[in-house]
């Protein structure tokens, strides 16, 4: 027979072996506990969205991919006006608008789906066309506490920290400051998210770049200079606050971006954040004109090539375009396929078993089968994760199988064991092996898989 | 501003609500832990394969999303040749193909993920054209131990029971034995399908219907009736067993069939599944040709009208598109978002808390908020999903906040309980409060927790 080549598309191609996606499977397990450890809800939207919602808050169309039949079908919504969604924030703001009289606000939700982009694939930067995006959001109607902007950088902290990988901070700017500074240097309003994205390269790029890309856009050489000094130097959060005291150019946005920072970098503090974990940074920039109040980057401490593994921040209004409703918010989003791509390549990712199947009943002889049976039954109702092994094969083939698979636990049992009523419980990882009465195994094997 | 219609696409609506969305997540996580408990592993594989991977099967073309962008892009492959796949089974013979040898043969796997079809969407039938699939499948290299196909129910009577949704039965029959009988009743190897199309639908249609159908095929009136009855009659297992050893018109691969069930018949039974939840049913027929040995299908006891809510069988190679391995196998597929609807609509959802947050701890003054944030943390702390009302408002509103999304204890401290050092603790199902020392609270709130 002709054979298809079994390949994957570009992009499309972040598919991982069963050891893999446990790893994977854990850390969004991590996600989950800790979003509902903060009182989050889960939802989920559908893949495909009408167009006209997808582009309604000015989506790329060329990066959307939209949907039709393979072959011509009769009337189909989807295929006509239907696409695949591109983030979680624009779904999010159809369903709250959609569903407002059903929802309590503040309406605290997570979200964790796959998203498509085409974008062009990079994977040595973790950029791929189909990809997890963890979401979470806490919106209100008409107002928003400043608590809830403080909040956020507490459940990232609590999620990092179970995921263990490694030490990492989380970097916070003001928007409204941002834009006051900006005045500060007289950068026209039209200008400013050219200016802003100018200033967003501060990490990969030269110095002299970056200052020429400012004096480009209208800026003197002393005030590219000293915008790039002020936004680029490295400083504690309390040297940036006191240098951010003392900036000369003050201004009424200013001076409200700074006092809602410091209020919220003492707030953090109250959620249980580390001095360590945080630190004001006026680097981060984020492109989106959305956001209004503060800014999340984060970014590992041992691995800073991984570059941000979660961002996100505070917006006036979610669903303008759908709702008359005011719904002020603030969110934040881990790019999980990233995330675990570049971890994986740093070597930070945490093992797990290889296998969620702890014991391995062998089978020797098929005279015995409702024995083994009655024995795996007996390991699963306490709750053991075990594998009987069905086929034919010698020892040997499915002590190898157990290996491979990442069994902690085989269990062997013969003529003789079957005779006496025992079964030879061995330990995979020790090599030791020893027999117990049938009524004893649930315990032995406990024993073993305790020892890790 | 001119709004844009906040609505979903048609067939892509299966959209939850958060208390909603708790119940199908606890249903996945129901159906996952199962799996793990019998040794399967999870994969999962991208949304979008290459179409000729796709349709090397014969995928129905019309029923297939291709993309494509939203306005014209440079190269894209996924645009020029993917499309969103149609089921799990396609995806999973495309991935053994290409990880053969990365995997552990026997390979058990299970795979929770939606699906695309262009069907045509039937809310009240549980028809979608975006919906979950829940799949198990075990796969071998050349042989495969009919112990597998036994192995099957015992893993969905552990996952259904544990689901909790009522009386259910895995109808079982066996491809080599229904062909065995249309041999035995002289119908053509070519006309095979569409007699056994006809009998799919004797539970639907009338035994007048059926009948002609059959004879439409090329049957006798007698041989109509006949090869009804056979097929028709409710009778027990052991009863069905016993009416086949007296077939009359038996033949080879009929022999080779009746003497596979009975095998399976007695090993499912070994497995540990009650005989109240298992049944040989004749007209278990499943369309596709793809099967050859036991096909299964679910039913519940007392929802018949909710139709098969989980279906499958045993098949001779998995990949024989993609590879020249052999890679014989059984599966099974739950169709999650059609049960749910089904479930939701026939009132048997068992219930789960309305929020994953348990306890909400009300701020009733500005100055204290060190203090409600130290709460939290310790209740946290102690693995208690809790929620801090971050908003200013009424103690009034923050508890009917808290009735609406479903807490189970509101904490409580203002000026009194704060000079105290004490807390009131609310138990929200029973409307009464106590006070506690703030060192008491975890304990406290556990106990209220305990109380279900």
């Amino acid at each position: 027979m002709q054979k298809v080549k079994p390949a994957l598309l570009r992009g499309f191609d972040q598919e991982y072996l069963p050891h893999e996606q446990l790893q994977f499977n854990a850390l969004i397990d991590i996600a989950r506990r800790n979003f509902e450890l903060f009182g989050f809800l889960p939802i989920e939207t559908p893949s495909a969205e009408r167009t006209e919602v997808l582009t309604s808050k000015g989506g790329v169309e060329k990066e959307i991919y939209a949907l039709s039949r393979l072959a011509a079908a009769g009337d189909d919504e989807a295929s006509a006006k239907g696409a695949l969604r591109f983030d979680l924030t624009v779904p999010l703001a159809r369903y709250v608008a959609m569903r407002e009289r059903d929802l309590a606000f503040p309406f605290r939700r997570y979200q964790i789906q796959r998203v498509w982009r085409g974008e062009t694939p990079q994977a040595n930067r973790g950029r791929f066309r189909e990809f997890y995006q963890c979401d979470i959001d806490i919106i209100n109607r008409d107002h928003l506490s400043y608590l809830a902007e403080a909040e956020i950088p507490s459940v990232i902290h609590s999620v990092f920290s179970e995921m263990a990988i490694g030490e990492f901070r989380i970097r916070i700017n003001n928007r409204k400051l941002l834009k006051g500074i900006l005045q500060g240097f007289s950068v026209p309003e039209a200008r400013a998210s050219t200016v802003l994205r100018a200033l967003d390269k501060i990490e990969r790029e030269d110095p002299a770049a970056v200052q020429q890309n400012l004096q480009r856009e209208g800026l003197s050489d002393a005030a590219a200079q000293e915008l790039y000094r002020l936004i680029a130097t490295r400083r504690t959060t309390r040297e940036t606050l006191d240098a951010l005291q003392r900036f000369e150019q003050r201004n009424e946005i200013f001076d409200q971006g700074l006092e809602e920072l410091t209020r919220i970098v003492a707030a953090i503090g109250e959620f249980g954040v580390p001095d360590s974990a945080f630190c004001v940074d006026l680097g981060v920039v984020r492109g989106l004109d959305y956001y209004t109040g503060t800014i999340y980057e984060t970014t590992l401490v041992g691995a800073p090539e991984v570059g941000s593994i979660c961002s996100g921040g505070r917006y006036d209004d979610l669903a303008s375009y759908f709702t008359e409703t005011r719904l002020p918010g603030v969110g934040l989003s881990i790019g999980l396929t990233r995330l675990f791509s570049r971890l994986k390549e740093a070597g930070l990712l945490r093992p797990v078993p290889r296998t969620p199947a702890e014991a391995l009943v062998t089978t020797m002889d098929s005279r015995y089968q409702p024995h083994y049976l009655a024995l795996a039954r007996a390991l699963r109702n306490a709750g053991i994760n075990t594998e009987v092994y069905l086929e034919t094969a010698k020892l040997k083939q499915q002590l190898s199988y157990a290996d491979r698979k990442g069994f902690r636990v085989a269990l062997i049992a013969g003529e003789t064991e079957v005779a006496r009523n025992t079964v030879q419980v061995k330990n995979l990882a020790t090599k030791t092996a020893a027999d117990h009465p049938v009524a004893d195994v649930v315990a032995a094997v406990r024993a073993i898989l305790a020892t890790h």
